[in-house]
């Protein structure tokens, strides 16, 4: 008996590890054709040409957000899925107007012109503009310090830069970002007129960033305007103050908030051959702000998200598991898109087994953040050889995307495409952000990797 | 007996353990500062722009090559190491002349200009030029096949291009410079009166990319004029000659080769305190190709390895060995500088531990190849941990550099830094090969990846 069970161990053993080497090798095989196919047959940059050169920025609510739905369903549609449609949501609608103005004011009445832009979700400043003194503080935390007397009637300047020393530079962002969305409510409880923000940009440009603020619980009649200042201004800002505190500051905004506007989620998928009633969705958000023509932000995900689906279906790929791309509107001012595509999942019980995002820049692909129970990570973990050609090597655990964020309570596993980030600071809701700075090959490399990762997903499940 | 030999094992593997985390975590911390200097405090990045922006294009045997030897001299003995000094080294002098001139022209006599310039090496066209027919081939090997019949009197047009369904360019390259390298020495044996060379790019744009070509042992009166052509003109020209076969193509080169001249190698070191007569070696190479300012080839490989010397210095590492700065005269087109460091160190028997280059671009670091031992490259996987925090994860096998493999008989170790390859040659020896085209952050990173692994080697030495 013994003798037997050892041999029949052996040769559990023998079909088992055969099993696997064959799979791996199948599945290395895999990865082979959909990076291959991605990198010499690639449809993603022209894709993200038209987005971006043909239509433009796509702030919700405005026209070229609107033509971009148009356009991606359209394209879906060429691409003969089982089926494309809009999901209705409505979303706020913030326009900028007519350009800003700024210029520094010194004792001796000398003006220097300064690029701002309006902060998105800020007030306008009354029609003559604002000029007041300057208050220049590092953070929120320096306001409690200095008091309303030496506030009050000011204009704060938020000049703490996202900190160099951190090789993640959204972790930097993470660091600094809270002047820009809070400053101006928390300012305001001490009585300034206006709010000025360093542009959340580890480089020295002349780049005004523009990005969401709010006012939370601030009432109405209390609402200051907030523009952000680009790095170059900022610095140049800071040193003039040095020599004159009392020097003054102009600048206008013309911006306004609108009713809710319709627009749509676009959706298209491939149903599953074993599990239909089973989702992965992958994802990036079809709306931008309106500097530039939002390529990196976030035209890149959605073009490598659509991607996904063409070179799955074009090699052949039979997804197990309904395969849907989702091109969120949204993101940027209100997130509607991302919640109420995990209101209708709800209510509809659709349950995900994956949702992977890609928002952080069409650069060269480094790896994936999850967020899932700790067996999912040491399966992702134990794909890594298959990704090591392709030189994929971060899984780690982490943030999936703002998208897929609500959506965390019907999914098994949120995932996050995660680029390259040296560069993404350089572009991040600025008038650079435009199609020329993304790279053909590296826009591609993320398609791969997303489709590599949904590949392996969908045929293994989750542990 | 056991009972002893048991608490002394366990006394040994305590304070052996104790030792090595000891060990990693002040390895850590100087990691730590290492990176935190350059990207707080770096001084590559204003090199850089000095030497694109002031000096500009650095040829071997050019003025801006002389004022690139005396600017970094000047440079490194500003950073107050031990010993400045220049290394004599003659160097080939070839010059463009007046820019190229080409165009194609069809049957009914129409011309378009399109752009080439000439390959660093090549006799220049007759006065007039030479106006002939084209034939285009997808390799040297098809030069036989053809036949001296149908390429006698004409122009053979290499249109082989890089693969893209490679992950690395540099594999890609690999894999079509032949066509650059040596095909006018070849085309030349059936009879061609020039090549036309697509350009070693993988993107589709309008730059044509010098580098350089060789006549082998082809007698100097059957050697024919050189020259590269854009992606988008080899496109161009080749869609042409499918609907006109015996369209005519025109080109003129101005080049000239010289006597060779004076020049020198650019070395700085810090000497070391327990081992001075054994020697780290950092460079790249100082000369360029004259299109552009050389800023990613090998601008980037320079300030690095200054960034190397300056860093380990400021945070007041003292190094066991004596490490060098060696900024090599000549890469591009004879290597004479690196064959003459390594002369001179055979001559001295300064045996060198460790020799790093940076010439692959001032993009973002991806690790380190080595030539080296099995269990050196053990010792280097074994720092990987260290690396892990500053997303460095590639230690392989490969290629060190150009200029120190002449040095690999005194040397154990050859490393050469692995930057991100992805958009390396939409620069390489071009015109658009310039400062904007590098990223702060990115050479910063690689800079502090070089002074770690120095770092690391100096302090372990090898296995």
């Amino acid at each position: 008996m013994k003798n037997y069970s050892f041999i029949i161990s052996l040769c559990f053993l023998l079909v088992s590890s055969t099993l696997i080497s064959q799979n791996t090798s199948e599945d290395s095989l895999m990865l082979r054709k959909i990076f291959t196919k991605a990198l010499t047959e690639g449809k993603s940059y022209d894709w993200l040409d038209y987005l971006s050169n043909q239509i433009g920025s796509r702030l919700s609510g405005s026209l070229e957000a609107e033509n971009a739905v148009k356009y991606t369903e359209e394209e879906l549609k060429q691409l003969g899925v089982d089926k494309v449609w809009l999901q209705p949501v409505m979303v706020p609608k913030w326009t900028r107007g007519f350009k800003e103005y700024a210029y520094i004011e010194t004792l001796s009445g000398e003006t220097t012109v300064t690029d701002i832009c309006a902060l998105g979700g800020s007030v306008p400043t009354p029609n003559l503009g604002i000029k007041a003194e300057v208050v220049e503080v590092k953070g929120l935390e320096d306001l409690a310090m200095l008091g309303k007397d030496k506030i009050e009637g000011k204009i704060v300047f938020f000049n703490r830069p996202m900190d160099a020393s951190l090789i993640s530079t959204f972790e930097a962002y993470g660091g600094a970002v809270d002047q820009r969305s809070r400053g101006a409510a928390e300012a305001s409880k001490y009585g300034a007129v206006g709010v000025l923000v360093r542009s959340m940009n580890l480089r020295l440009d002349d780049f005004p960033h523009a990005g969401a603020m709010n006012y939370g619980d601030t009432p109405t009649n209390q609402r200051i305007p907030a523009a952000s200042i680009s790095t170059n201004g900022a610095e140049y800002l800071s040193n003039l103050l040095s020599l004159q505190p009392n020097l003054k500051f102009y600048y206008k905004l013309n911006c306004k908030t609108f009713d809710d506007v319709q627009s749509y989620n676009v959706i298209g998928e491939i149903t599953g051959s074993e599990q239909p009633d089973k989702y992965i969705v992958v994802g990036g958000h079809l709306d931008s702000w309106d500097l530039g023509d939002g390529s990196h932000d976030d035209g890149a995900g959605c073009v490598q998200s659509m991607e996904v689906l063409r070179i799955l279906k074009e090699i052949g790929y039979k997804p197990k598991h309904t395969l849907r791309v989702v091109l969120f509107m949204n993101e940027e001012n209100g997130l509607r898109g991302g919640l109420k595509y995990a209101e209708e999942a709800k209510r509809k019980n659709e349950k995900h087994l994956l949702a992977l995002e890609s928002d952080a820049g069409g650069f060269t692909p480094r790896g994936f953040s999850f967020e899932s129970n700790a067996a999912t990570l040491a399966q992702v973990r134990s794909w890594a050889p298959l990704f090591k050609p392709y030189n994929i090597h971060l899984f780690e655990k982490g943030h999936g995307g703002a998208d897929i964020g609500p959506l965390a309570e019907n999914a098994e596993v949120l995932a996050g495409l995660r680029p390259d980030s040296q560069r993404y600071f350089d572009y991040h809701h600025a008038a650079n952000d435009t199609f020329d700075a993304v790279n053909k090959r590296e826009l591609e490399l993320g398609a791969a990797s997303m489709a590599s990762l949904v590949y392996l997903f969908d045929k293994y499940g989750t542990k």
